[in-house]
């Protein structure tokens, strides 16, 4: 719970109207209930502002929705998800260990974090301050789990991973498994080991069932900041650079290493040893074969991938291929006639 | 159990042979026992049928397979699955709540549901008349699961999701999880608010560890009747009309919506934003761009998709490419000849 | 714990240095103790092993690693692997079962069978001696869980499936799931019914949150030692045949089968009804179409597949269609300006 005025504060927003307003929670301009926050940033949305039930809008400089309490930012949508991260403080679970979680006595567990239902923490584990643990949640013997972390229901945590603060990650992830290496040999695959690390950072989010590979000898990264959607793949030893995307069911071979602020669109294919620089751009479906660099800040797509221009280019030609023979079938005709 | 002549009636079959006959389950005819039900669709496993162990069998119209009681009808395969619809009446699982489950003294279960061990229903959760809710089912605060539905173990339902009567979420989906969606700014990603809702309407079928996440601010919704496979991804405030089948690793972007009878194959992806109007149908691994509108019952392939037909023309002279550069360059020959 | 001695005996290694020396794991040179075992496949790795902290190393022929105890082979990755498989032998579990846990009096477990916290054990299921069924594992009735078998936390096994000896599953998997089939009529799809089986065999490994669907009417089949990445989809009436391996993300649609040795990339789509020939190789992302057949031993990439020389060949004139557009151009002018 908030006043405008305090938002207008946190946000350097210019107010205009009641800043003594309560505001507790952030919707759409439809649903949303008086206390509510709602935002236009465009003045095309600004009558459905005017009709919605909310008393307090983040605005675009510029726009003014009449009967509102306005703030007014340069970038409404930015503003609108930085006053919703202090409004919806992560729901506050209640500290303590649910009587039906299995915990070691030989796990560390801070007293403000919260463990839930039939959770497991195995021994040498820690959790930290004012973390919560969901329902189900396998946290292996001495995984690190940091502070102020949101653990969603069904995450499965192996043995020695780290996860450093305020990452949060969603139900049914899979977090250090063995992975997917082998040697032939002798007519069978061997297991190579896999007995490396996994280190998450801090402010880290990993969507729905996806999986994160440990090393095998070495480290699997994923940088401070990184987000990851749902469903995707990151295998042994791949290493991903601060603040970097990665959209749904994505799969990012072993020892692949992305630099930061990259963009990975959904259901790309990383081969194995890639090196995808700063700021590069991989586009949806987009596939990027073993050992290939992409370099800073360039935007591929395709598979195997080519600069976003060039690949555009060839595909409308790839469209234009029917008449393209026929062309060629008119030039043959006429130069055999001559 | 029924009669083969209660089956007869409820096919709205042409019986021939021993209407008395017990009918308790279904099968192929190679594994079939006395009391199976199988079928024939072409006259090429007639011979099959007559050497099974089965004593019933659905026919299409004109075939008959000696021995046996025959049930003819003009479509043996859809016969034979609505006969499969009652006989293998789901599982009834005992009604009342497994004694090692977590069940708020504030959620609503009714009489008839089944809630199996270690189950967690939170407060203000409400399961319906005869549902199953499996081992493992997480249901959060205020989730209303509908009547005759049936959750396999380990489905997570988050807060506020609502499911309607009749439908079927296979083991490890998560439903309702908030949304991949941030706004770039001040060198990070803000967290979009994934505070909407999710609303799984009725006889929908969900696959094993697929993901659907609930709105941002808006609602994500699916239609009565859809099918959805394994490991498909359904982003925030994705609609999708009624009786639209989804096939397995799918993915579907922010905000796109689908018609009612869509038809997507396996590993599709549609991007955001996206609108595929009834009927239409999408080709396995095909790509849909951001915003991209797919006309009423079109049919498409590649990525970015294109109308099938063409495509193949296309797709077509993309092999015979080689080719073609060389008889342009014979034309060039001929013409530097010259 | 094995000496090197015992070590180079198993390998068949060439000893060179202190036999009676310890070696109690495996590593990477730089993060290895001194009772880890190293290798070095190439002489560039040479020096990095020499500085490394353990004392043991396995070398490719030809290669001495100055200061440490050497055991000579012809393939030092493949003898490394080996080593790890008896060095790292699995985890020992305590035998037992969980208090916990929720083991049907009607299932038979091993007495040397370990099963973990908030297991579930139905009626009728098998766990056989020596495996380890993780937390949260549920095992559905008469399911048959062989020896030596290792269930990482969350696996989920449906009724009547079957693993044999040594297999490892890891955790998310879904296994015997009904699959996805249905049948359109009267404007709605009814199921076709998924009651067949899953026999999976002896030393498979299965990846995290994969998932396999049981047989329609007949059996899906995953045979010995293939080897299953995370996040894969394998549909009803597949049949994988020996050492074969997939890796992540890939999809198999129903009623396809692929034979021994087949090595399949990330992210590939196979459609229903194909048959994968014995030793072929499908390019990563690759699809293939309904009813394809892909001989013996071939290697084919793109969508739909084609063998990978035509297909690079094809997808390098793609790339060179806007220059070939260009010739023909030119040609056009020529031909119209005589």
């Amino acid at each position: 719970m908030r006043t405008a005025r305090e938002l207008a504060q946190h946000l350097g927003a210019k107010l205009t109207g009641d800043g003594g307003l309560q505001v507790s929670g952030v919707a759409g301009a439809a649903s949303a209930m008086a206390e509510d926050l709602i935002y236009v940033e465009a003045e095309r949305y600004a009558g459905e502002a005017e009709t919605s039930a909310a008393s307090c809008v983040v605005v675009k400089e510029g726009i003014r929705v009449p009967g509102k309490t306005n703030l007014e930012v340069k970038d409404a949508k930015l503003a609108f998800a930085k006053a919703a991260a202090i409004l919806l403080s992560k729901e506050t679970k209640e500290p303590g260990i649910h009587s039906s979680a299995i915990v070691s006595a030989k796990a560390r567990v801070a007293k403000s974090a919260s463990i839930g239902p039939f959770a497991v923490v195995e021994e040498g584990a820690e959790i930290g301050d004012g973390s919560t643990v969901g329902a189900y949640c396998f946290i292996g013997k001495g995984a690190r789990i940091g502070q102020q972390c949101r653990l969603h229901p069904r995450v499965t945590v192996y043995a020695g991973v780290s996860i450093g603060n305020g990452t949060e990650i969603h139900a049914g992830s899979v977090l250090g498994a063995p992975g997917f290496g082998y040697v032939y040999g002798e007519g069978v695959y061997w297991k190579f080991p896999q007995v490396g690390k996994l280190e998450i950072g801090e402010d880290v989010e990993i969507g729905a069932n996806t999986t994160v590979d440990r090393g095998s000898l070495g480290t699997t990264r994923i940088g401070r900041g990184v987000k990851v959607d749902n469903l995707v793949q990151i295998a042994h030893n791949v290493e991903i650079g601060e603040h970097s995307v990665i959209a749904s069911q994505t799969g990012i071979s072993g020892s692949s290493r992305l630099g930061s602020r990259v963009v990975v669109g959904g259901q790309v294919g990383i081969a194995d040893h890639c090196e995808i620089e700063d700021g590069a751009i991989l586009g949806a479906q987009a596939g990027i074969p073993t050992g290939k660099k992409i370099r800073r800040g360039q935007i591929v797509w395709g598979t195997p991938a080519r600069p976003l221009v060039k690949f555009k280019e060839q595909y409308g030609w790839f469209g234009r291929l029917p008449e393209l023979a026929e062309r060629v079938k008119e030039l043959e005709k006429r130069s055999s006639g001559e």
